[in-house]
């Protein structure tokens, strides 16, 4: 059966998921002005997934956090740059340079039912492959102008289906969808 | 006084106001399968506002209606382009070459003090300048891929608030924010 895939992201308005150069600090100062670190849903939705699929930005990222922030949750991270991992990698880590296909027979295999489909690069390219199963998008509000798009060009339009919305006092709206239309 | 300028617009999931050759047919096509025919209250918004400023693509849109959709409203086209109205535009649509700032005191002149601000590039426009005063965006259960953004380049950030938010059962959410910093 292939894996549940889930995508699980902050934008800011205009549908940036970083400054062109990478940055989030507009969106690590919106948390911080959040007045009780509500977590909008992630420690929940994290519970339930069984690996991550991630490219190789988010990943770098990711190790730059002061600890490690996906436990020994196994990490899929995917290039086609990088040939080893860094040695600072957990162990929960695998590279590998294959599509999202190969991914998803891999996690078919192992038994990863529930994907956490992460970075832009990443999420587009399991979009196009129709394999992403639900969306939950928290729009920061903020216009940054220029960034890193969290969509991108696609084969042909994708109908969504709304399945919730939740608003929250600091400003946060988060929306949750699933494609609806082959891809 | 300046105008309270406001935006009401949809857009797809991905941010597109329309297809790269300006394309509604998206939109039309979900506003046809709405069970109700809910307007999503714009009737109730328009019957607020004193006049009308939108670039020349969205007049040209507007003109192929079949009939034109703002009644006596005036209509201020802005057009760098354009020289001469088509004669087939109404007697309450006036063409201006001017920036945002020349309509926003020509607006004050006349007492109009609810502008209904329009179309991508004056939108952005408006933006830019610090002249949009609350912005309502109907979110579209659709990707598109590519597209004409509804929001561009700005000179820094804007940060806004969020004032509501509104979900349809025929899947669109409908949120209105205001910006709060001066850009």
């Amino acid at each position: 059966m292939k894996p549940f895939c889930s995508v699980f992201i902050a934008t800011s308005l205009d549908g940036f998921i970083s400054r062109t150069d990478g940055n989030i600090d507009w969106l690590e100062q919106a948390n911080l002005l959040k007045p009780d670190r509500d977590d909008c849903g992630y420690a929940n939705f994290f519970a339930t997934i069984d690996a991550l699929v991630m490219g190789r930005n988010t990943f770098e990222q990711a190790l730059k956090f002061p600890s490690w922030p996906y436990g020994s949750t196994p990490v899929y991270v995917l290039s086609s740059s990088l040939t080893v991992l860094p040695i600072s990698a957990p162990e929960s880590v695998e590279l590998h340079s294959g599509s999202p296909e190969s991914i998803v027979s891999l996690s078919e295999q192992r038994g990863h039912r529930r994907l956490y489909v992460d970075g832009g690069k990443t999420i587009q390219g399991f979009l196009k492959c129709g394999y992403i199963t639900e969306i939950t998008i928290t729009v920061i509000p903020i216009l940054l102008g220029t960034g890193t798009s969290l969509f991108g060009a696609l084969p042909r339009d994708v109908r969504l289906k709304h399945i919730s919305t939740t608003t929250y006092p600091f400003g946060f709206v988060q929306s949750t969808y699933k494609p609806t239309s082959d891809i």
